[in-house]
């Protein structure tokens, strides 16, 4: 393609509002426009190299024996209400009405529609396995929509389901998307780890997160160096109940002045204490506007998923000023469990705590001495916070490291979750109905896109994983006004696409400079410049993105040395 | 692909929601599903097909130099608000609010968003002209939606906006356009018509749609066989003003009693006059609940669209019962203009009728021996209605023809339309700013897929064209059970495919009579069938799905022969 008639509007200064790098630079470099809130449309380069990434899965669902379908974004209530997800499911469902008053949703997954549809077409055992897939736009009302592509509202998605008569055909779809997934990240040439997100089941795990690891990545991975164990901090369980020490001659908690004193910061710096000896009081609503308590140490985080996922409440949510006044009768910053009237769920590590420092529902006050159980009572203790480094390895006993990574796919059995509850069946060869048993494997297209640039850039832009780029090779003509060197260009271009090369021939009336700015932000992994000097000498300049090496490649063996590069390259991500 | 792994569930019976063929073919045939009312989901043939028809038209938009891009499905209201369409779209719109109580649609359309888009990213004349399309997923919600995926809500669209920056170059954009769906349609083996959409402007028409020809066809098309002038029904204009010939000593309208005689049938039958003696007095609501009413000949057929169009108002709907008894003080069937009070629009040929019967406002009563103007006055007399065969050509004044067709394509030119209520202009070489001129051109994907099983069918099934076939060629072999038969047809469906050519094995163990009708119910251009019988004579029976002649090939020269074959309709189809 030549860059004069491309549409491609480059940016020299980052958009205000993009926070994380791939957001700057997709938007910098011309590959995508805000629309929305967490809605975007992709420019001409920007769907290219979605396209890219859309047709490594393809190939590798296809290799994977999974059939290519397309379901609608538009789903109808009744299903999600058989399901049970219709109202379970939160504000991230995004549901409308029709002109005829029926409820639909634009829908954020499809594991209702595609059992609806198997459920009506599959009669028996000889039908199955199955495994059916789509890449798809998908829909999440997100609270706080941010970091462009990685947590966008409306974003591209792959899924696939598999469809088994049994639990050992399950595995087995199970084992054939989890090695698809490995080729589809392997092939694209990033870093990633394929890691547990529901550990330490007998007989190995079902659910794997691929995530690509960057400094920069949203998650954090639980890491295990001595045995290997990997898991998203998230859902890395790893603590174990500590036995409570209540000394029964301890002197009752003291209610202290702490004015202004609100987070863990101040109050550890004004009473002098540690932040493992504070408990941390976190009020959270539900949708029935019941209040939920949940207790951290202060050096700790509390992982919200974990506290939804014991609660099996979606739709929990940080209450507000208010409703924390009405619960406790003191502003934010001053709650304790001492004497509150709620559920309360505490993290393990707390049933070990003596002395603690809390809240002390009163405004500027904290109380100190306090001892869980005796002070206070919590209904249920917990693993319900993240795991750091330096926890213990549920597995090995080993210390967990913490690396960084982006959730870019995710393989998940279900088992008969929703067979059941929607009633697909199949006959077996005795003539008995019997539940399906399903997984369901998905893969963000343009997350997958913005993870690759969160791996892989530097202060200049972006530098593509060739298998991603939109384009392979970027020719620069450095004197467009030289007959010369713009025809020696041309010749190159036309030459390059012959041996089947994706080239962009940057034929504009811009200065050289400008030229390799450009280049250099948009990514495009090799680079060809040509200029009266290298021309004197019948060369012609060949720099990698990923490299700072500049070497002089021969006018006409070019072609064939740079299709030779990327034939290496390729044939390294493939093996 | 092996029939086996193929999700392709073919039924037996028509699905009785139906209506039309393709609807009825592409359900039986096992390549799409119902999900809800005018929403499907695409089995993978049925998504086989709908890529091969994309690829044809990615390539050919590339050839015409337009660039890929993708837009959002879901809009905000506020570019919708500045091009004036929120309110006036109609309910046909889908709107929702987002969880932060926002409001956005799910776009039937992108101008607004591509708009706003170039007018962000457009400075100067150099930037122009460009060409950007996608093809994506729209939603209309339909008030009737019907005939499957001729016009369903959910459906996908290849929509292109040119944007340039005088009459000159919108005038080469649109003619580049035309062109390339001229070529699009060929190259899908398809007959078809491009009609003009707006005619008799000098200097050529600037709205062209594309129409597949077919029997079953929703839409009429005004043909003319003496100059080739050829138009939609809904939009050809034809008819002029004629001469009222109020003679006045006519004698006053008289009330004659017509007990419930409600429709132009019963009065004409009842009365003893003919069709073109009566007025059709049509009442229609706005959205503000405010009357029009429309005015055509008995024998002729009011057009909703003009209508519309002349009213600037997509919003009118028919009046229901209540209203009209409201506005008329007589129930549905005894309308009429004299004395009503509501903005009368007539149709041109109303203007010259005398003696006219029209509806009494008066239950079971009309008037006879009306006469326009005299009796009642309508605000306007217009082009309101459905051109018919004999129709004068507004060109040439010669007799038109009609045809049937289903509208695949739309080609037009915009304007200053959305540049000018959105403000999107670039800067010309004199450093003036200047509203941009856009085109818009858009194809049904489905839509094209489905006109073409209304265009090639028989009682068996589909016959593919070719292009659009989701296999070229299928392999039965006959008697799966004979490893001889099962080995040949292994062989013979490899060396195809090593030939390129897609090829579908049916390597069920069903009967040779289930394969023959699954194979002509699916519609698959070539059959090639293998049994112990031919392969005593080392031949392969040769059947083309649209003819009737069965040919004998030696084995060995099959997948040559077959390759030729399918390059000989390839490049007539090109040609």
């Amino acid at each position: 393609m030549r860059r004069s008639r491309l549409f491609l509007p480059t940016l020299k200064e980052d958009p205000a509002d993009a926070e994380v790098t791939s957001h700057k630079l997709l938007i910098r470099a011309g590959f995508i426009r805000k629309l929305a809130t967490g809605i975007f449309s992709y420019l001409p380069l920007g769907l290219m190299a979605l396209r890219r990434f859309e047709n490594i899965v393809r190939e590798e669902m296809l290799r994977a024996g999974a059939q290519e379908i397309l379901m609608p974004a538009v789903q109808p209530s009744e299903l999600w209400e058989e399901s049970g997800r219709w109202n379970h499911y939160g504000k991230e469902l995004l549901r409308f009405r029709d002109r005829h008053d029926n409820d639909y949703c634009f829908g954020p997954t499809h594991e209702e529609v595609i059992t609806d549809l198997i459920r009506r077409e599959v009669r028996s055992y000889r039908d199955l396995p199955m495994n059916l897939y789509q890449i798809q736009t998908k829909f999440r009302d997100e609270i706080r929509p941010r970091f462009g592509l990685m947590r966008g509202r409306e974003f591209g998605m792959k899924d696939a389901y598999s469809f088994d008569i049994d639990e050992a055909g399950a595995a087995q779809s199970y084992r054939a998307m989890f090695e698809a997934y490995n080729r589809i990240f392997k092939r694209c040439g990033l870093r990633f780890s394929a890691v547990e997100a529901d550990s330490g089941n007998i007989g190995g795990s079902f659910s794997h997160e691929f995530m690509v690891l960057a400094d920069t990545g949203e998650d954090a991975i639980v890491n295990c160096p001595s045995c290997g164990y990997a898991a998203n901090t998230e859902k890395a369980e790893f603590s174990s109940p500590e036995a409570a020490l209540i000394s029964s001659d301890a002197p009752a908690f003291k209610k202290v002045l702490t004015q202004d004193m609100r987070t863990v910061e101040e109050v550890t710096g004004f009473l002098g204490v540690a932040p493992k000896d504070i408990i941390k009081t976190l009020i959270y609503k539900s949708e029935q506007n019941s209040a939920v308590v949940a207790l951290v140490r202060g050096d700790h985080e509390l992982n919200e998923t974990k506290l939804k996922n014991i609660l099996d409440d979606n739709s929990l949510e940080m209450a507000d000023p208010a409703f924390i006044r009405k619960l406790t009768g003191a502003p934010v910053g001053f709650s304790g469990p001492v004497g509150l009237k709620a559920r309360v769920l505490a993290d393990y590590s707390i049933s070990g705590m003596t002395e603690a420092v809390v809240g002390a529902n009163e405004a500027n006050y904290h109380l100190t001495g306090v001892i869980p159980q005796r002070d206070f009572t919590t209904d249920e203790y917990y693993d319900l916070r993240m795991a750091e480094a330096g926890d213990s390895c549920p597995r090995c006993g080993g210390e967990l490291e913490i690396k960084r990574g982006i959730e870019v796919g995710h393989v998940f059995k279900l088992g008969t979750k929703y067979s059941e509850a929607m009633n697909a069946t199949y006959l077996d060869p005795e003539g008995q109905s019997r539940l399906i048993i399903m997984g369901c494997y998905g893969i963000g297209i343009g997350r997958t896109v913005a993870a690759a640039i969160e791996q892989n850039h530097d202060e200049k832009g972006i530098i593509w994983p060739v298998p991603l780029a939109p384009f392979q090779v970027v020719v620069l003509p450095l004197q467009v006004q030289d007959e010369k060197v713009r025809q020696a260009a041309e010749a190159l271009y036309l030459s390059l696409q012959d041996l089947g090369v994706e080239t962009l021939l940057d034929d504009r009336k811009e200065r050289a400079g400008i030229k390799f700015k450009d280049a250099d932000l948009v990514g495009i992994p090799l680079r060809l410049a040509i200029s009266q000097r290298t021309l004197a000498k019948n060369e012609v300049e060949f720099k990698e993105r990923a490299g700072s090496e500049v070497q002089f490649f021969k006018l006409d063996e070019t072609p064939q040395r740079v299709r030779e590069i990327l034939d290496r390259l390729f044939a390294e991500m493939r093996s």
